[in-house]
């Protein structure tokens, strides 16, 4: 099972195998059993997903980390981890809108560990500097930023999960002691319908209010098929990162967020999730947002 | 204002102009004043879209309808309903996909009436022979599909909004007695993420859902700015159309909803709605709708 300790430290307990009939025991010829489980980062070159990278790294003396960018010679931070963690971390190249990148990133996990206990969608698109602009009214609203909006925060993601669920359906019971694997979509609280009081930003609110839409429809199949798998939708607050960084003016004071203090959050969260969370969507305080 | 006489019809009832200071009256030089208003229907060749264009043209003596379609000369139904209300009906070329085709038919109309009382979205995809099929499980998802659907479901709707929204906010106060214009967009309760309790159909889903999102978000602009515009979103039913044809085997008898009835149902809902109706989600019997 993975706890916090008392120092609010992620810790991934040496996993027990009590039946001999588990699921975990019965790939356990096929699979390597890694102490600490294998968790994927999707879109892990900086902001949220960076430093989930690191703190799944550093909250734990076990463990290893696969982490994906589209640019893995350009992302510095994940270089310098690696540099630290050497073995317990891979970098994968990953290009959301390249089905055969997800492919073979979903391949090289396969051939080395052979099953994911975790999987978070880390990435997300909100502004490109004289691309792509949050629209403040609909006379903004474009064809081409609404598509590719889309494309990275709802398909993208989905079609990792798509490629991951065999083995996350392994992880169910493998490499940790959890019996479920979980699914961990970066959402957002704009993406929420009852929530919208402001308008604004449509494509990206679109984007995530569809992709909690995928989530929640993998959610059902994953629940009906008795896959051991978890699928969650995280909000991380307004987080100072690149993302944010143009539209912080009118975060209230004390709701702008560390990296360190959101990813925090989020992985009790995670650590934390029940088998009834599946297909829910939960602020960084642990509060249910409606859809 | 428009009311429904004893018989169930939708009667466009003559305006009235007490306040000379009215929008309306502001434009009275500007635009032709039409007894009966001007309603558009986009997606109007043939199901929901084309029963919704007879029925408006049927139910009252006065009233014009513009149509828009991919391909009116393929559009036989329209073409059927031309011979016989002539004057009173106008047809578009319209493509979801083609910008210029909706700027094009926002031109027409603002040249022809220079307002506009009601416009409805009513087209839609869910499945094309040999290209598009909902999807049965997460791994029959596949890129192209998502982004077909979403931009004829989602960002087509959204961009004919846009560029009729200065139609619409003259049609506020011209045209019908009504003080507000009307966008209705179609959805479908499989775009609800709370309702969602069977999964599958993921493209068709999503792209309900943004749709959803996107209508609310355009919503409370035109709240904020207090435009004399309401938007709602309608879930027609399992209707008997082309498109629900191939996936009526599991309808419960008496589901199945004849277009005429389903559209009735729907007229009723515009015919009847309110200023606080304004960006919600309703049935065809006018119960709302989780997101």
């Amino acid at each position: 099972m993975m706890k916090l300790n008392s120092f609010g430290q992620w810790v991934l307990m040496g996993r027990r195998c009590l039946n001999p009939f588990s699921r975990a025991c019965m790939f356990s010829s096929a699979v390597k059993q890694l102490e600490g489980g294998v968790s994927m980062v999707q879109g892990a070159s900086r902001g949220i997903g960076l430093e989930f990278v690191r703190q799944l790294l550093e909250k734990s003396d076990k463990g290893h980390v696969v982490a994906t960018c589209r640019n893995p010679n350009g992302a510095t931070g994940l270089q310098e981890l690696k540099n630290k963690f050497a073995e317990r971390l891979d970098i994968h190249q990953l290009d959301l809108t390249i089905d055969s990148t997800i492919e073979e990133a979903a391949k090289s996990v396969k051939d080395k560990y052979g099953y994911l206990n975790l999987l978070i969608n880390a990435s997300g698109i909100l502004s490109i500097p004289n691309v792509l602009r949050p629209e403040t009214t609909l006379n903004k609203v474009q064809r081409d930023s609404l598509l590719l909006t889309y494309e990275v925060n709802a398909v993208g993601p989905i079609l990792v999960v798509k490629h991951m669920w065999p083995l996350l359906k392994v992880g169910g019971g493998t490499g940790t002691d959890r019996d479920f694997a979980i699914v961990a979509n970066m959402s957002a609280r704009v993406g929420s319908i009852g929530d919208n009081g402001l308008g604004g930003w449509h494509s990206y609110r679109a984007s995530k209010t569809a992709l909690n839409q995928l989530t929640k429809t993998v959610s059902v199949e994953f629940a009906r098929k008795k896959d051991p798998i978890v699928c969650i939708l995280l909000h991380p607050g307004t987080v100072d990162t690149d993302l944010s960084r143009p539209f912080q003016g009118n975060v209230p004071e004390g709701k702008l967020f560390t990296k360190e203090f959101s990813v925090q959050k989020l992985l009790s969260i995670i650590v934390n999730a029940k088998r009834s969370d599946n297909g829910k969507f939960f602020a960084w305080d642990g509060q249910e947002i409606p859809w």
